[in-house]
């Protein structure tokens, strides 16, 4: 019978895994969309992956970061760079596809980086911003290096839910409670509001004088 | 009664804050120049406030940066993320503010790295060399996000008073001066220089053959 | 008479002060054409050739990275930009340059790369990613900062040699030749294999249905 410690370790490690393959997606993706040949695929897919994950372990002096020390984690975002080239579909479709993914990374990513942050004894408000790092890192870093405007710039709601979720996982570790009870609500809490703020069409207040419309 | 060991410390934590408080009002003015909503802008004003520091921080292993240790910190850009939402002026003025706060941020940064890689153990080069890459990493960070040419690459004097106010920042060190007395001065050669240069139009070289005016 | 260790350490700062050179000699060449003036040639050729380096330290948590803690290291990025910049070629060859000089870093660099982080105490498959990230990092960071599509992402084969060279460099460390047997062969195989590639204009495959040729 494994302990709750184990349980919960094994429930980071889930998270992240999972949040590393989606974004992944969410990159390859976007390589497709750029007509990027397959080792360009595999790199967007993995930078995009890993880069949130990378830009946490190094923050938090957990260097070497999980990825390069154990060479199972790097076969999940080439495994997700290969599904989007082989399986990738039309054009129409593929935007949404990557607001998807890229949404459900932002939830899975959030928790983990907060769980992780805290674990490595960081106190609760920085180990929430963490999270919020964490979860919007890898897109900035696929948006930057494909040439987009970065979509945490963009004008839909992206950091508030990704914080938001990070402090309600922070919040739960504060308890007695199981940590799946509180990471994947969440996550979930996350993923939702951020794709019912794009579905919705949900614009935060612009500078006065400055938008057109 | 303070002694100078603290009063030095302060002035750091002064220098530093002050930083990046105005490198975040850059960055801010940046977003409302790009249309940015308002979380978009909290977000350009924080990378540009914080990204200088945060690669400081990660190269003299000074992990996690003081900003994610430490809440205090973070309200900083925060708050001069709102400060240029709420008041930011007529898009005429703007670059040029952007163009003060940013040299205001370099003389403080080129200032605050170089004495924080000093206290951390690095020799007085390496240290002049990351008092520079402190001052000039938030306006690339901010730049690059933004997706303009990153002012370092850009054609006025911007690294090298960097350089020279940090060399002579870790030159005062050397000495039995109390900090303020050559720390401030450093900052505002800083900051004057590169307000003269941005002002008079002072240009560098070119490649031969390469400019065409 | 040398200790075989000092040998292999001394070829190792060799490799890498090389492939600093020929990298920050590529980033020189690329702010040439973007004709920047020659401050910004010198920080995109010191960026260039140690950006890659800087990545790995502190993804192994080498910090502070060689490049910092030893001045000397810095004088050789400087020295390729001046070169670059008093010495460039006529606009219409500067392109075939950046190629052949990036190679030459790339393989120099995946083979530094990986045997510093075996140093380090990474397994095999780690050090040779480590290798690979520094041999493509330096090129990344050329590319965002002048405003390319970095060189990784574009149709040609870029990571693949990087990656061989890198796992060539791995398995000859688990064997008992001297260092100089395996690194220099490993480095010329990645350029090489780079350099054939981009002349006989190989491409990998492209996404189904979205390439228009």
């Amino acid at each position: 019978m494994q302990s709750s410690a184990e349980t919960a370790g094994l429930l980071l490690v889930l998270l992240d895994l999972t949040g590393i393959f989606v974004f992944a997606l969410s990159g390859g993706l976007v390589g497709v969309r750029k007509e990027l040949d397959v080792f360009g695929v595999l790199v967007l897919a993995a930078a995009t992956g890993l880069g949130g994950g990378f830009m946490r372990d190094v923050l938090i002096d957990a260097a070497p970061p999980a990825a390069l020390a154990d060479w199972r984690y790097l076969m999940v975002p080439v495994a997700a760079g290969l599904v989007t080239f082989w399986f990738h579909p039309a054009l129409g479709r593929m935007e949404h596809l990557v607001t998807v993914f890229d949404a459900a990374g932002l939830g899975l990513f959030c928790v983990a980086g907060a769980l992780k942050a805290l674990d490595y004894g960081l106190g609760p408000v920085p180990a929430a911003l963490m999270g919020t790092l964490t979860a919007v890192g890898g897109g900035v870093v696929r948006d930057v290096l494909a040439g987009r405007v970065p979509v945490v710039l963009r004008s839909e709601l992206y950091a508030t839910p990704a914080l938001v979720g990070a402090s309600v996982a922070v919040l739960g570790e504060q308890t007695v409670l199981a940590t799946w009870t509180y990471a994947i609500p969440a996550a979930a809490l996350c993923t939702t509001w951020r794709l019912v703020a794009v579905w919705r069409g949900w614009h935060a207040p612009r500078p006065a004088g400055s938008a057109s419309t």
